[in-house]
């Protein structure tokens, strides 16, 4: 049912910008009995979305942003979704003048945090609500229930919440959406989300590559053991996936299609975001670091032609004895290095929650991951499950279910990774993760000389372990040490 | 020898800022016979130099900025050593309506390069030089001759860069100092300098690790292997010191010093400025960031308390049967670990220069760094010749000296990779190094895997092996491939 824009007042939410997604979203809340109102630059659209569309719901078809904004009751409920950056910002600037105190503005693209921290405090000095949010699941998600994470002020979420309750995935009869917490924390999380997927994705691709060259496997075979694994801890959306794209065939050549597939895997900048963005808070993740800059390494063509065939792999031939026995030990080393890539995420949330103040529950950012978005997975049920029983957790590795879980695999998770060292296959993910595992446990690690180097070239100063304070030895001098 | 302030213009060089590596570098100007203006916020900093040492030349004590500047001759040079950031920008502000065109304003603080870049634009403007340069060797090189690396104008090194390389650490009759390129190319030198320093310390750590776990070694012990190590391959200034940090004996207990030193090691940005800035230019640094999550880990006091006792090691007792060959192969997997960590330092200079058409010639970076940094090394004349030999190598790796000395040691770098995971020593930096070398030399990497993931539940598109063009399988469809 189409409305015409001249019946002003009554949709309960509007959307602008009805590319793909922007459409998709505007479909899913009409299909929940919201009335919406739709907008795009190129009226055309508009009017297509609610031709093809009708049986949807309602929607009122608005031609000019002032048209747009006056078919919306108040407060009004705006979702921009446009491109990330300037575009985002010019639809802002358009719309804020239409705009009266109390009205919720909603930023449902891939602003990196910063931006969202920034427009959120600009809206709120006009009296409005500016609401950043993380929509992940793709167009699908945006049709049929994505994973929803929204920022901003809590008094916006108490109108705003309920719609975006009803739009989001179910799991378990709960939505797959909370409010997170205020200015960019919705971003942020969405972000974190992201540099998780790739740490995810790039754990599958190595344990993928070590059936392959462990065991002569083919795509198709190593397909069914993914499908396997997914009756198992491992179940999830990406394993599922994983085996549905390793047994499908291409048309054109009969091969496996994976094996058609150019190995240069792209990148449209959350990993390298949530890198970043944990350097500054100093937040070892490592795995979700491998996973960025192994795509990069997949891309770095003049310098995988200069190496290939002239590094020597000086290895030898690889057989696996018991394949049943390695392809379990892959299973275990993959799950293990899960773990780790999560409890690396979820400890940097932690770090910003408390930098920025956004009080962040992070069992609850687990619970709306389970479904609607691309790492849903029957495995974030225990981390929520970690934080419910101590939302302090300081190291989700260190709760009991995780690190006897983890702890029951880390035998075959050496032998895998000792495995891949010895036969020259990459698995910058696997090893990292383990070795980060074997870090964060220490009783002591060489981080005592790293201390010592700079004192003797820097005069950095060290700390002692067998009293307080803050040392120097002059080195130069007659090594008499002095406390600062 | 001091002369008063009111002898204008005859100053060669001046510098403002005095605390230990302003004053070092004065002293430095004026051993080699050159007239120093010399100039502090606090006027008895300023005077404390001229008292303390006029055995070194002559300096001229400035009071006010005003005199400071007048007491230059033209085009003035003018070196800032002041603290980076808010206060480089102040004295900058200072004393640039003081200028005329052609001055010479020089940054020989720590500036993250885009505040270079920012500067240079700016003084550029105005008809002035800005010359932000890297300066490497601690209070100890200021003084003696550190490792210097201008950036700016070719047309300002002209008259300043003799003065620079006057002062500069030499090696073989070699000046350590060159023009590095314009607008912030010197720091930016600067930065990936101080990232491999991160890298080859935490490779020097694991190593140093390593024989501690695998041979129950004391301190002092594994210090005399450092020594024999400096006589060979690795001779250089860290390991050098390494084998005098860990031989050294804490006066207080009678312990050795690195054994009462706390594991917490501490860093003031430049290693994680290096790796952000990598993952913008997607340029694969995993020593690097490993290095810099390595020092992060150590630090996070509460993950490592919650871990510690909780996660299971499950390893076995490691006893090393033949010292003597294990510590062959610690050797040689350092020495191919820190290959790849410069290899991926200079792949990053390439980048910058590409993206920023620097023109920066590697190999004389290469040469600029062996003497008064803390990473000169013998080593790095190898690398020297590498880009004598192919100027646009791809890949300092597959240069065939060092394709050579790494494939040589290859073997013994993935024993001790394997005999890490499996004993549960985390060696970050040596793993991820080793996946690196693994992954560049692959024929063919799961990356394809990655690609085909994105396409299916984002429609990101892939590239087949045996056509061009950028594809897509309609997965939730027929499954057709169309091309775009």
């Amino acid at each position: 049912m189409s409305v015409p824009a001249s019946d002003l007042g009554t949709a309960h939410i509007g959307v602008t910008g009805l590319a793909v997604m922007g459409r998709n979203l505007a479909r899913n809340f009409a299909r929940h009995g919201y009335t919406v109102a739709v907008h795009n630059r190129t009226f055309a659209r508009t009017q297509s979305l609610v031709a093809e569309h009708a049986a949807d719901g309602t929607f009122v078809a608005a031609e000019s942003m002032a048209d747009f904004v006056a078919a919306l009751e108040r407060p009004r409920k705006v979702v921009i979704m446009v491109k990330a950056g300037p575009a985002t910002d010019a639809v802002i600037d358009e719309l804020v003048p239409l705009l009266e105190p109390g009205d919720i503005v909603v930023d449902a693209g891939n602003a990196h945090f910063p931006d969202t921290v920034r427009r959120e405090a600009a809206l709120r000095a006009l009296g409005l609500h500016f609401v950043g949010t993380g929509v992940s699941g793709g167009e699908e998600g945006a049709l049929n229930g994505p994973s929803i994470m929204p920022g901003g002020t809590r008094e916006s979420y108490a109108s705003l919440g309920p719609i975006l309750e009803a739009i989001s995935a179910k799991v378990d009869g709960e939505p797959c959406c909370t409010y997170v917490g205020p200015g960019g924390a919705g971003h942020f999380v969405k972000m974190v989300h992201n540099g998780i997927e790739y740490a995810d994705m790039q754990l599958i691709a190595e344990a993928y590559d070590l059936l392959r060259h462990g065991l002569g496997a083919s795509a198709g075979e190593i397909g069914e053991v993914f499908a396997a694994w997914n009756t198992g801890d491992l179940e999830s959306f990406l394993i599922e996936i994983t085996a549905d794209v390793l047994q499908h065939v291409d048309a054109a050549t009969g091969r496996p299609f994976v094996d058609v597939v150019a190995d240069a895997a792209e990148q449209k900048g959350t990993g390298r975001w949530t890198v970043q963005n944990a350097l500054d808070l100093g937040v070892p993740i490592t795995g979700i670091a491998e996973a960025t800059f192994a795509r990069a390494l997949s891309g770095s063509a003049p310098q995988r032609a200069a190496a290939r065939g002239v590094l020597p792999a000086d290895t030898v031939a690889w057989h696996v004895p018991e394949p049943g026995a390695f392809i379990e030990d892959v299973r275990l080393a993959l799950y293990a290095s899960k773990v780790v890539a999560y409890s690396q995420g979820f400890d940097q949330i932690a770090a910003a929650s408390a930098q920025f103040g956004w009080d962040i529950d992070r069992g609850a950012m687990a619970r709306i991951w389970r479904g609607g978005c691309i790492i849903r997975a029957r495995f974030l049920d225990r981390i929520t499950q970690a934080y419910a029983r101590d939302p302090e957790l300081p190291l989700l590795l260190a709760d009991p279910y995780f690190s006897g879980a983890v702890g029951n695999g880390v035998a075959a998770w050496r032998r895998v990774v000792a495995a891949a060292a010895t036969h020259g296959v990459p698995t910058p993910a696997f090893s990292s993760s383990l070795a980060y595992y074997d870090g964060v446990r220490a009783e002591r690690l060489p981080a005592n000389l790293i201390q010592a180097q700079r004192d003797f070239f820097g005069a950095h100063t060290y700390r002692r372990v067998d009293r307080e304070g803050v040392f120097h030895t002059e080195w130069s001098g007659d090594r008499s040490e002095t406390a600062e």
